[in-house]
């Protein structure tokens, strides 16, 4: 049953035989229909749809929002509407991507990003925390969010050719600062141990409530979250995933402005995050940017000649690398011995392309005269200290957390890699970096924007949504802010591809 | 249970190894007590809550709703209040009549009364159904009576020695126009034929929806209705007399401006209702008035003297007559042989009190002399036509609702007399008129403003409001406005006792 019906209604007119009011006959033949469920006409919406009933001469289609514990019917049309959009969000921190639902058909009917409004406030959500606590700082940063999303809905109903007005519902999945900040709730708590939001899973919002400029009595159904780094976002991925349904065990990463893991199958869920995103998600390298148009995505150096193969998303000139483009050029880099087990230039390695600068060495991806605006892409060596870092983070993150339930990575069924990350990654890539573990290539799964559709199935399924409370507390999540043995894994990952190598059968070990 | 719940709460405060949050925390510990009902936390109310929360280190009190379907929780106490002050409303045409009720001991802890702000707009309810069809008419009288109703709420808290926003909740009896105004919904169809109103019962509003100064989140509670002429108010009649729960078929007569009755007994309920009431709310007569400080209440005169002998409430210098006032002057003027059978002054009859003036007979009740401001009370024919018409369209009314059902007044084990009308009036003096059957007196119970005491009850029990909805299924309204039976009997009715003299044993037939 999707977020809100539209149910056929056929009701007898009143006469002084059959008196019974308006609202009360509505609400008689829609109850019926609906099984006897808790019905409810709010009083916001009673006039209206009193008024719309009497005019379609009692006979036409009620809209009914599906909420906590009860059904709310908050509008009445003349005849069936050929499609009910519904808006799914997929709320990052640095950007909104969204679709078009038709609650009728299931259909996508529309898709569209945006980027978030917050990001003058602050790149990461620390940073939004911190400013949410000064002054107007929250009022201001739920302003700025809505306000994006407001753009994201009209581009939405332009693209579907309907009024944002049309859209009646609302599914939103992100990270719990996220959720807090949309909410206008105060996320100050979240960044000081022991790390308690002020909600996990809030109740349906309506979106009028919250200024959503798209139907006023729209329900705005949040994925609910787990503990101040695991959201929404990755209950999407779970759902998605279809992690939580299976007999073998399996494991998500989510690679977002943060990184996020969860481990288990259809009887336990165990999850962790952790700070190891940034570089990946372009948001950190000089030149990184988001997997966008003219983003490098693949390259690839011919470990003899270093010759430099590049690809860019919808084969633009380069204007800059990507998640997966880093990643693609860190390894190329030591597989030709340009860069050494520790992630540093070697000097002298590729005269051609390794420049010695006052800042410091660069390589020179792609030259001035090849690149768009005429502005070269380089990789400097803090960029790759940077990739260092997170590489380093995310392997500290995949281990620690399966240490707890004394697995092994070879007992995995799959390893489902969700984002932009997993949608442009070359696994191979990554472990040879030693970022993802040494598995067969088949093990991995790109699930693309699983935060996307996980809001798109919560939308269409009332099944999706007892399934995420279902995970919601049947997950248990491990607090790495806290955990001594992610420090020790985190410093034994910090070389290319691990210090203790035999973990990498695979990929080959220079001794420069 | 009453409608707003004040649960005590002692949850443990959060730390690594139990970091839920907040707001989940809460839901959890209230749920548990509540028995695992569906609890929400609406987001308007969420941050305060929270914030309340944790200011009270995780112990206090949760308010709760209690609304259709589901519990809201909507606040969070650092501990126990003294007192939960709700607000019972008897919204009448003419007047409002209100208390304020502890929901946590069940004592009245205040009482007032304020005129509606509406009479400015049309004395009736039809008169008012036509401003609402004008331009801004409805806004504008919802916003009149909801000023009443928030100078009634000062005055009520002003009395308990609470604030307006300590009120938690608020329920409202009234006549279907009066709630459909209330609610700003549109009365347009109350008084066309056949006679439908928008919403006979109506879903729980919140105080800050409709302007209401009390709590914001105070729960609305409307008392439901039967049809356009048969509301909450005489709902909650049913509900104070228990005529719903009795072996025994009784009857409710509740006289306002307009005049309700209901017959039955546990197993089956009629009602009907007709204008019979104007002249009898002292709404009509040029002396009329409420009863309040300074209405005579009650005369005698003595059929040999003719002296009169008049007390009035508060026992104030005398400024009007009130209904029951006006019963007992006409029961006393037909006895005494100064108006004959048509309810016409018989000139001559009473030299010292009944003078021919230029506009017709009048009978002075008080002189100037005696009376408040230096006004005499008196009563002109035209007043005396008015209570003639009310009187017989009363009988009508009770004998035709009885023929429906085919049993006669003896079989009626109680007559439950509601409103002021019922509290002031002598039953004996009404039978004389032929208003009332002739029946011992002892079969009269009169219970007061029921309007109001039934408001009272569904603040205090949700077996109250179970009751309001069983009662508004079980309930055969009759329409009168299209009954042939009633306007044969209404005729029969116009004289006194009546053109039948055999219905009225009891009084004496004089040939004046």
């Amino acid at each position: 049953m999707p977020i809100v019906l539209c149910l056929p209604i056929k009701a007898s007119p009143p006469s002084l035989q059959d008196n019974s009011a308006d609202l009360d006959r509505l609400k008689k033949v829609a109850c019926e229909s609906l099984g006897n469920i808790p019905l409810v006409i709010p009083w916001r919406q009673a006039g209206q749809v009193a008024r719309n009933f009497r005019q379609a001469g009692f006979q036409g289609a009620a809209l009914i929002n599906q909420v906590e514990g009860r059904s709310e019917l908050i509008d009445f049309l003349p005849c069936l509407p050929a499609v009910l959009p519904a808006m799914a969000l997929d709320l990052g921190t640095t950007y909104l991507e969204a679709s078009l639902i038709d609650l009728l058909s299931g259909k996508r009917l529309a898709q569209a990003h945006h980027p978030n409004g917050q990001i003058p406030f602050g790149d990461d959500v620390l940073s939004r925390i911190h400013v949410a606590d000064r002054g107007t700082g929250l009022s201001d940063l739920q302003k700025a969010v809505i306000a994006s999303i407001n753009e994201l809905s009209l581009l939405l109903a332009d693209q579907a050719k309907v009024e944002p007005h049309h859209i009646r519902a609302m599914s939103v999945s992100g990270n719990p600062t996220m959720v807090h900040l949309f909410l206008g709730l105060d996320p100050h708590h979240m960044c000081r141990e022991p790390y308690i939001p002020l909600v996990n899973a809030p109740d349906t919002a309506q979106a009028f409530e919250l200024g959503l400029a798209i139907n006023p009595a729209a329900p705005v159904y949040l994925l609910p979250g787990v503990g101040s780094y695991f959201g929404g976002d990755l209950i999407s991925g779970i759902l998605a995933s279809g992690l939580d349904q299976q007999e073998e065990t399996s494991m998500l990463i989510d690679v977002g402005t943060n990184a996020e893991v969860v481990l288990g199958n259809r009887d336990w869920l165990i999850a962790c995050a952790g700070a190891a995103g940034p570089a990946l998600e372009g948001g950190v390298a000089r030149m990184g940017m988001r997997a966008g148009p003219g983003a490098i995505e693949h390259i690839s150096i011919n470990p003899k000649s270093r010759e430099v193969a590049w690809q860019t998303i919808e084969h633009l000139p380069a204007c800059g690398l990507c998640g997966s483009g880093i990643i693609d050029l860190v390894a190329g880099l030591y597989l030709a011995g340009i860069i050494d087990r520790r992630g540093k230039f070697r000097p002298g390695s590729d005269p051609a392309r390794l420049i010695d600068t006052e800042g410091g060495f660069q390589y020179v991806v792609v030259a001035e005269s090849q690149a768009a605006a005429g502005r070269a892409v380089v990789l400097e060596q803090v960029d790759l200290d940077a990739l260092m870092r997170s590489k380093a983070a995310m392997y500290a993150i995949l281990s620690t957390l399966l240490s707890q339930v004394g697995i092994a990575f070879s007992d995995l069924h799959r390893i489902y890699v969700a984002g932009a990350f997993g949608r442009h990654i070359a696994p191979r890539q990554a472990i040879t970096l030693g970022m993802l573990p040494d598995l067969p290539l088949t093990v991995y799964q790109p699930i693309g924007n699983s935060s996307l559709s996980g809001a798109e199935k919560v939308l269409l399924e009332d099944e999706a949504r007892q399934r995420c409370r279902q995970i919601m507390q049947k997950i248990t999540y491990i607090e790495l802010n806290v955990n001594q043995e992610f420090m020790l894994r985190f410093s034994g990952s910090k070389f290319i591809p691990h210090t203790n190598h035999s973990l990498f059968p695979s990929v080959p070990v220079f001794d420069w």
